[in-house]
């Protein structure tokens, strides 16, 4: 028996919404399109609200988007940080974004991450995380966030990843909330 | 710009490796096949020592298996068992594996799961989790498991997960140990 393999890609409103070629260089900013991908992610009936951003630290550059993509794609793997990993792993070639000489990746997410996407914040080799509305937001729409205690994020802390909470948590939180208004599947519930 | 798909596929030698008419029907029979899918992944050079499988509970018909994929792929979000998630959920076309009249699933995995397939075992929606080796075996070889806790697996529990420690962890480990006398790369260390 053969399972076929499984394709990965953006929905097609990404290429025409994203703006590769513009710097992302403050907080604001990265979180901004991080939220912008939540809310197309919702308004095009694409998935779950919630969006992120993989940005190269210093020139602002953007690597790669992740938008929520688990009914869409039939996975419950492909939370919008996911999907911004394994996309911006992809294009740099190599399945970590650490190394010794190399460029500092930043994450942007709309949301807190979950206990799958925190350990796998650290498994991507991001050296900072910005994160938009709070797991407390998400909970409110009964998406379960999963075992993530202040112990998770130390031990993320502990390894050099710097994580930033509530940069424009009202944006962030107000796609939740139009997702919320617009009945939309919540998964996993 | 523009991102190609990603595509996840097995490597070649599970087309002519894994019995796929076979019936797994005791934990030691599961947990044996996630031990030999660890060990054909560091013989053939495609990957980590970690191996997992989707196993229907009751009729014990194989659903998807998954080998580590970090390397071979350039992605760090493929663990084994998000490999086998990926794959279980793509033949059975649905983000999740539980329902409330269709079959109970359960996942064998040759090392007790990191933090992000701990997180993505809750979202995949399997019942029941057999686990080999145990995650100080694979610390032993710098293999770090994230930030996983007692009151992580409580949580998986406490929503009807049961985990099961410790199945066949001897010749589970002896794949790690093959994995660290072969010098094979030790990712994220």
């Amino acid at each position: 028996m053969r399972i076929p393999p499984i394709h990965i890609e953006y929905p097609d409103w990404v290429e025409s919404t994203v703006d590769w070629d513009r710097r992302y260089t403050t907080d604001e900013e990265k979180m901004r399109l991080a939220i912008d991908l939540s809310r197309e992610n919702v308004v095009r009936g694409t998935g779950g609200p919630f969006g992120a951003a993989i940005i190269e630290q210093g020139t602002g550059a953007l690597v790669a988007v992740g938008m929520n993509s688990v009914v869409r794609l039939n996975n419950c793997t492909l939370h919008g940080e996911m999907v911004a990993f394994m996309m911006a792993q992809s294009r740099l070639r190599c399945f970590t974004m650490r190394s010794d000489d190399g460029p500092v990746y930043e994450l942007a997410t709309s949301c807190e991450p979950c206990a799958m996407c925190l350990g796998a914040t650290l498994w991507s080799g991001v050296s900072r995380v910005l994160c938009g509305a709070h797991r407390d937001d998400a909970r409110r729409l009964n998406f379960d966030e999963g075992p993530v205690f202040p112990e998770s994020h130390a031990y993320l802390e502990a390894r050099g990843i710097e994580i930033v909470h509530g940069v424009l948590r009202e944006e962030a939180n107000a796609v939740l909330e139009l997702y919320r208004a617009s009945k939309g599947i919540i998964y996993n519930r």
